[in-house]
């Protein structure tokens, strides 16, 4: 019967990856579904994001995602909806392993997602054992201080200038770029992406900077092709697409391949 | 601001089709998500049918699938889990514009099939106001005897034996044939199926039986092929797959093309 | 099967009505019902308002709120519960065609919400695509900076002097007048307040300010009688009582009139 | 702080005032929202009946919308779907005080009905402290026995016929007509309902086997002035419109009489 | 990474420990909570039933318990309400690793409880994965006709006349004992059971017919004390109380050990 | 049938114990579960926390589970996730009768707090009626004044050395002391603290300044000895345990008295 338990959780293996130079791969979830979450899950990927910025998630559904990832061997993360208090300090309550946190502008941004990510006196996390407390093999207010993946989203040119000040503050583990925003605080569009533009370099910028106080950096891609690409230049946290878009993608290509001749 | 409101319903697509010899393609909804039904309905499948027999889908959340298929513009189908008289009706009640029902295996469970689904004094279905007759251009009760697309699925061994008297039911609209559960009742497993098979012989039966009485045969395929292959055959009542499915397959071949190294 | 589908929304036909200098006549809804939301939708409002703030309506429901009211033809709105980014961005993200924002007491305040509407360069809002792009005849970034409706509650006295700094801010579409709590914020009741009082004074200064920057005004009305008067008085967003308070005053009223006897 | 807590159920009041004579006036709720039945049940309602037949309601909200009848002084009774075991069983389980059951046309199906609701030896109910025990000041099974309403529905021709035969079941309390599929299996529309009509002498036929059999009859109602004509001649158990009626009659009501000009 | 993935199902430890005369012991859930659920699921319990019968749990709620429990090391069953089609088949489909089915009462119905539970040409079971294959170490229906715990209740004293009747039949891999609704079908009250009482030899008659025919038998206990008495008698299937009751008298027996004074 | 309809609520019970020095005792709700909400509502406790803050509950089900604490008896409260004016003024509107507010470290805090349940000219509380005031004997807005238990918590070493400053502020009932974030605060670890200690120094401070200035003073504790203890010295408003910790502690120890020999 002793088999039908999982072991307990020595490290974080998001955390573990980044701190030690190599590249894991996950994915987002857009459709508010624990049954789309789990199949994700028994796929392989290193960690699914739950994001909770741009999809339409209640916070009971979420944590029921949070069980599906678990369950199907991925690691569980979030995406706040902001740099906000609450969302930070319930997400972790509820499960998640690491979150993925949007639009950290500064020095003083990073140092309050962090502050709310750690207890006192080295932040402000109020205590409460978090749910995943019980699959850990270690106290979780220690484990937590080594092991949550904190990613802040580098995603306004601001940001990038400031990226080293940024990624060097304690406990950030590495850093994320939201391409789509870059673009609009550069006051380009997508179209005036891509190699050898400026929104290009400013990335390159922040791997660079996230190479120099050695956190890892990450990015958003579409295709299995670009995260390879990505991997090579030295990026490591790599987000390939999401449930909702490898739905809407081959369900639409496939219906357009029906011939009603 | 009227051009924001639809413009009513004056029948239902989908029989019309079936009925009128034509093909249409529509998908399964296994992921229990309103926001990917949303993505689904907005791509141009004939129709959507939320999957209660073998999906985890709860009533209000097929309601919500319901709704956001209606918005997208398909016509919302479900399956019911059994030939059985509440979740016809109810599901009828909340909007549903046609069924496909489990394992009509006589002549006798397809009177019961559209008993249910006809008012007094040609059936048993309980009188109210469907959600849907905010959206029809006619009464109700008049509408659903002309329009509901009653689809019985025929997916055991004496069903398709049965066929010609099923199909023959007044009121029958089309038949859906299950392989997996037909591979089973004939003792057979997939491997044991496709052209040249038993299994295959009686798909085509049903097919006969079907134009015979004039009614519209349908199956599940996998792939835009399979489709087109069966829409070349007759078939008209066409399931491509199911977001859960394309979620799935997709999902995985891209995760399996990353390169790593 | 095309008729089945809707036409692509070119303009938000509240932002078109309010810009035009149209009224336009709609309600909130404190059910948190989906079925209340369809019904109400199916009426012939303008717009119906989903009340964040002062109903316990949860984010899930909200959202099938809004596919419920689209689905019907009135056109999808929320209060979001305050002044506050995440609310103001999750709630477009899912698919409000505008919202209304409690307690802008400032210019400042104004900016903010505006802010949190718009894009960079133009604003902080993070972008994704909203969920009603799947219905637009355009791209959604250009579509919301136009069609957005805006719409900034004045319901202190502070607000009241600083109306047309509030309403001058670019983007604001228009205002509405929450008047038990602008009774609270002067020190009085709603028995101080009606024609001839300093509220409706301040009201009316309101309005004139409104129309001074172009910009409409609108007021939360109990009865048809007065939204006729207010839509007299170039008033043009109104709000005409609630799902919940239809439904109170209508059953207590049927109640109260049987004779037991 | 004891005047916090309500004094204990001694007797159903719905059962007491149908066993003794009395009209009991209740309303429907089929907006399948606990923020409705809560409003709806501090109005002075009698009782109210959460439609599981023919409203799209969940099980986990109809037990959500129990609390808030409950809660608002009003007995909370449901219409469970059909005639059947689980829907019954399971519904008094959650706390209903009484149920109300479709189609039952003969003596054997009200049998069927009173067994799903007693225990062994008198029944097949299985075994368990319903919710509501929590709040009686007795033990629930010998309470059940004795308090239970049991309305069974007489909605087709062949129940009308069947009536004392039905009624004079061991355990029926009372009777409820509906109306509408009354009518269809008559063959006849509504339109050929109402004084002077079959339809109207069979409602009669209904209430007089009632009392010949010391049972109470009900009918649904639209409006209070029907309630009122019910009760004088005789009709106990009156439900007067739902809370989607009250609803969509005043709202859209009070619409209609805005003046744009 | 490997390590947070846990290893695949094999076999089912419930029905092997039942297979190999050994006692396994778990408990009940009728909290309705998958926060219940996973707290239960991490002390070490063999097994836990999600009470679909005498809980409200709805649907889904149900499925993100079982994914609660499988995620604590526990084996997801579920009691469904009644001996039915649709609730057997539905919540094999959602995970469950076997079922309590009550008042099983024949071997006819005996029969039926396996029919739902096996494929054609074995049973009437629909085919389709179960949401647990993803976890299994083989083909989910070969694994599910060798490894569903299908465990039957005997809760009427008809029932303990046909013991060994219905525990011989095929696919039955152990019998629950109702004591609560034995007594009832005896006509006697739980004050008339114990050591000695017709009741108790009526148990003892099962379990001597299931070692007979090599089956399990269990009943629900209150105490750890009856459950250590009963598995020296040589019950197998022993239930502990339920979250609800373990709930229930801890926090009663502590509030009243408060001293106000 | 008036006897079923509870009497009106003249005052908040809580609040009158706090005011007139006596003690109140309930406990902590994290099972985010109605049916466990309503299973402690009837024991006794004469309040009940939903645990907003540290348990991954919803908003509809937070309501919900008031719904159940008030019919059950027990006063309905809620910890908001931060002294945050969202979750502060919609909890109130859902009908909490206080609020348990986490981190107030000042004054400026205890000020804002307060200001966020009080309507204008005393605070910036958006007018609507609460869900509560369905049962109240006199108006909602002065009730709410006089009657909302407004409790701080003071879990930081810098707030319990302003904790008179703190509790003076007009409108706080009382305060409660977060034990776990208090040592947290002091660099100590939970061992550091009990009798003699500069942890429980300071809870006696906290108690003392709460005396000096017309205060109630609270804590959690975890056993009955230790909130008789507390009574003793002095402290007000107690919270034993939690509807988990109960259900943890309880279940795990019957499991572990089981003997399996
Ligand atoms: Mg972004
Ligand atoms: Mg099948
Ligand atoms: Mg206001
Ligand atoms: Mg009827
Ligand atoms: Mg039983
Ligand atoms: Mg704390």
């Amino acid at each position: 019967m002793d088999s039908f338990r999982s072991k307990k959780i020595a490290t974080n293996p998001v955390t573990e990856k980044l701190r030690g130079g190599q590249p894991c791969v996950g994915s987002w979830l857009t459709l508010c579904s624990p049954v789309a979450a789990e199949s994700m899950a028994n796929m392989g990927w290193d960690w699914l994001v739950v994001d909770v910025q741009h999809s339409p998630v209640g916070f009971e559904t979420m944590l029921n995602c949070f069980r599906a990832i678990q369950l199907g061997g991925a690691v569980p993360l979030a995406r706040v909806p902001w740099n906000e208090t609450i969302w930070i300090q319930r997400t972790l309550d509820a499960g998640a392993l690491g979150l993925v946190v949007p639009m950290v502008n500064s020095r003083a941004d990073a140092e309050a997602t962090v502050s709310n990510m750690r207890y006192a006196t080295r932040g402000q996390r109020s205590y409460t054992t978090s749910r995943v407390a019980a699959y850990l093999d270690a106290d979780y207010r220690t484990w937590a201080d080594d092991n949550l993946a904190v990613i802040v989203m580098i995603e306004t040119i601001q940001a990038v200038e400031q990226a080293e000040a940024i990624l060097s503050v304690d406990g950030v583990v590495g850093c994320f770029i939201g391409p789509n925003d870059l673009a609009l605080s550069m006051g380009i569009t997508m179209k005036e992406t891509g190699p050898g533009t400026e929104h290009e370099a400013a990335m390159l910028h922040v791997l660079e900077a996230a190479k120099k106080v050695g956190r890892a950096a990450g990015k958003h891609c579409f295709t299995a092709g670009e995260v390879s690409m990505r991997i090579g230049q030295g990026f490591q946290f790599l987000a390939l697409a999401s449930d909702g878009a490898f739905l809407a993608k081959a369900a639409q290509a496939e219906l357009n391949a029906v011939d009603f001749a």
